[in-house]
């Protein structure tokens, strides 16, 4: 089933934002945006077939005879037994073919709408969206070190993603502005991705409250009628692996999936902790518990957008920290790809993950090595695709810049290779002859603008030039560009009318409750 | 065809070497060395049978229209006038069909024996066998810096080779040992990798002198008739693209293939300079140079082993400079890969490519992208799998060993996904349950030791414990790695008559001619 709205996003004319903010734009200065990726290239496809059978079984065997929790939460309790289930405390064991089926009511695919309807994106089918990092309680730069993240370097990281050419989505939380107290986070988050930026981005997940809240900031910023109408929030819903739904995640959902708003419904794993060690028990267990939530928010609404996720780490038995970009978080990436495409789902995996405490080599083999199979298992939407550090404990903003840069290489690659005749190139070659070079051949002027990605913050430069200009390190050319994007940076249009509502709305939401930093 | 020596190198009992050596071996210290990757996973395929087909098409149409040069080198002419080429002066113009026909005598996979019969690889089908960097004229490290690169520091990156897990060749030229006369040198480099080291290497081509000199110092290792039975040398001759053929590469791939030793044909290609700015140009180009260049080889000897060489980088155009990691580079890496296969041939392709001029983020990024895409492209021998820096310009000993470590996941990588029984870990999943942990069960307990890959350099510390040993990036513990490998370093044991036999023929070729160092 296919949401009806999965027209090409960049043919889309706004309703969301309204006249006075479409005048307004044309006025600011605007950054560029990449189109979402499009693959023209085939899928990795590491499992075989017998294998994922194998896989789809157990999993419908975990559900059936093991079954998952959903704790504190009778309602879900009544829902499951209604839908089919056998409910037992806590337990529901969901006879075999029951999730499944549950889940073929959820889209292949479906628009987030953005406020700039230029940036509005298509999740699912061969479309990849790329979103920033999203938790750490810290943040690093190399000049400040390691620190506790506030509101102001929230701020900072949107204005980032909103200026990266290659980045799709605002993300949520980029990091945690725990300098606000924890139960009005939310407001000052919501309100920075909507008036910061114009790109999509996500919702509150650790309230149903707070997800209640920003379905309404989302009603001011877009119209109540369009909210109504479109999806305009993918929000993060975590399982709390083994195999267990809690009441905070699930009541998100509940809100989420009741307004036809996204969830991706993510088991988070570190392998050997909370899954067995092997990558076809860990596949099982992810399959199980995805299809359980998945299907779960099809009992609340069929029919409202739900994204197979995918989070999955491996850990190192010598110290127990987990461990980023390791071959077999690769292998469960890619065959959790193969489920989710055999389910209809779009799939979220992979990201700039990496353990480093620096945005050092470690810390880029790690994240290359995730992005390149996140490319090539079919995500469809990469969570964390820059700006992660130290197993997620901390965003880095020159990693940010470094990751964001890199990104522009799933572009290029995700583009495939053109076979005119202009790709052909025949006339070059016949040109150029034995010996020849191609510098300055025909073939060569026309093209070369287009013909090479090219990074915007790696040396290029000759060993004696980069040596007289300081002998700098990626580290210290991605603080360079850090500064330089943010004092560039100027914020898109926004009706004023619009922005004083949302500022009004939060002011309102602040003053009816005491802080609290639980 | 199939050289008939591709029984499983493991199997094999060995000649070479002899009982002395032998019996020597069993009372040395020995170091790990993992078997060669075999692929137990699908090559990613990005070009179509269409695209394929153009390439095919146009490569043909190349030969046999533009033609290639064979350069100072009369002989040669004569020979491919008799293998029914038409030719015009230095202009060898190949009518279709006949370059393809020409190779199809060349193995499909052949063994590339090593003294110590444990350590011969088998080049072709679904093996990857990891080779070290060659040909840089500088290396660096944390404490020296960058400096024309010596002898001392050639012993020591052989050294790094043979205990590297991950690699399974001593590589050629790891370095230009410029403190030696260039018409000497070649004799300094096969001792070193001859006698400090067990595994497999590559001859000399800089001359057909001295490609007829490792010969002969692989007779006294190996015996001259294993020599004359079995590939011993695997050698790296490079095309001077576009389409030109030199006389000293070409006259040491005769004297090699007239031996039945194996060479690597490799265009050398910096994209928009030596080919055309796009993929599918280049892969035309690469896939002409290489039949004729393989062809030419079979022309010497028929049967004689010779591998799919891809070369390739694309150029910044801003700069000029030579760019790695790159997503063009990648689509030439993958589409070659798949000609070389539809050709039977083996393929060589791939590396620790990069542009930067330290081993940092950059340097990581750019690598980890080329040594996926080599994995994932059915690379068979990847050189300069380890060590490279500041495109190709610099060995770089804490590079060595963080790339040597990155090597073990592409091992892992390959082995793909297991199904059994205790793959599928159902019994883990029942005992744990929802809500559960896996770090005690008994599942855990039975696999963890070989369940997570490992590095053996990265930081996987706690963030305070990492602080307090003084907050060392990636370089600091890789250079502390180089130090301990170093110090641990014990050389394997070579039969004492050999060595010494070994030793008077450098000796004597030494005083055989004045130094040059031209």
């Amino acid at each position: 089933m296919t949401d009806a709205a999965a027209t090409p996003a960049r043919g889309r004319r706004g309703r969301g934002g309204g006249g006075a903010a479409r005048r307004a734009e044309r006025s600011a200065v605007s950054f560029e945006t990449a189109p979402t990726i499009t693959r023209n290239i085939p899928n990795l496809e590491m499992l075989s077939e017998r294998t994922l059978e194998i896989i789809e079984a157990n999993a419908e065997q975990v559900l059936e005879e093991i079954g998952v929790a959903f704790v504190d939460n009778p309602a879900a309790l009544e829902r499951w037994k209604e839908a089919g289930a056998n409910v037992d405390g806590e337990r529901v064991r969901i006879p075999k073919g029951l999730a499944r089926k549950l889940c073929s009511t959820a889209p292949s695919q479906f628009t987030q709408h953005a406020r700039n309807p230029a940036k509005s994106v298509i999740v699912g089918g061969d479309n990849l969206v790329l979103a920033p990092v999203y938790g750490p309680p810290f943040v690093r730069d190399a000049d400040g070190g390691r620190r506790y993240a506030t509101l102001d370097d929230f701020h900072k990281f949107v204005k980032l993603a909103y200026m990266s050419k290659w980045l799709h989505h605002s993300g949520g939380t980029v990091c945690e502005p725990t300098d606000v107290p924890v139960n009005k986070r939310h407001l000052d988050m919501l309100m920075a991705h909507m008036t910061l930026s114009d790109k999509p981005f996500m919702g509150s997940v650790t309230d149903p409250v707070r997800a209640q809240d920003s379905i309404e900031m989302c009603e001011i910023l877009f119209g109540a009628d369009f909210v109504r109408d479109n999806t305009v929030m993918t929000s993060l819903i975590n399982i709390n692996s083994p195999l267990t739904f809690d009441e905070t995640m699930m009541g998100a959902l509940e809100v989420y999936a009741a307004h036809n708003q996204a969830s991706i419904i993510s088991p988070f794993i570190v392998g050997g902790a909370m899954a067995p060690v092997s990558v076809v028990g860990t596949l099982t267990q992810v399959l199980a518990e995805v299809m359980a939530g998945v299907a779960y928010s099809q009992i609340i609404r069929p029919g409202s957008p739900a994204i197979f996720g995918t989070f999955v780490t491996s850990i190192d038995m010598n110290s127990g920290a987990p461990t980023f970009g390791t071959p077999e978080a690769a292998k469960i990436t890619n065959g959790a790809g193969q489920l989710a495409r055999r389910m209809g789902l779009p799939y979220r995996s992979a990201g700039s993950f990496c353990g480093s405490k620096l945005p050092d080599a470690q810390a880029a083999y790690e994240t290359a090595n995730s992005l390149n199979m996140g490319l090539l298992s079919g995500v469809n939407f990469m969570l964390h695709s820059c700006g992660w550090l130290e197993g997620g404990l901390v965003a880095d903003f020159e990693k940010f810049v470094l990751d964001a840069d890199q990104l522009g290489t799933l572009h290029s690659m995700a583009a495939g290779v053109e076979d005119d005749e202009n790709a052909q190139a025949m006339d070059a070659i016949r040109e150029v002859g034995p010996g020849g070079h191609y510098l300055g051949c025909a073939h060569t002027q026309a093209n070369f603008k287009t013909a090479f990605w090219r990074s915007e913050v790696f040396d290029y430069k000759p060993f004696e030039t980069w040596e007289e200009e300081g002998a700098r390190d990626s580290q210290a050319l991605a603080a360079a560009r850090v500064a330089k994007l943010l004092s560039d940076y100027q914020p898109p249009a926004l009706d004023p009318e619009i922005k004083a509502k949302l500022e009004a709305y939060v002011a309102d939401k602040k003053a009816s409750m005491p802080d609290s930093f639980m």
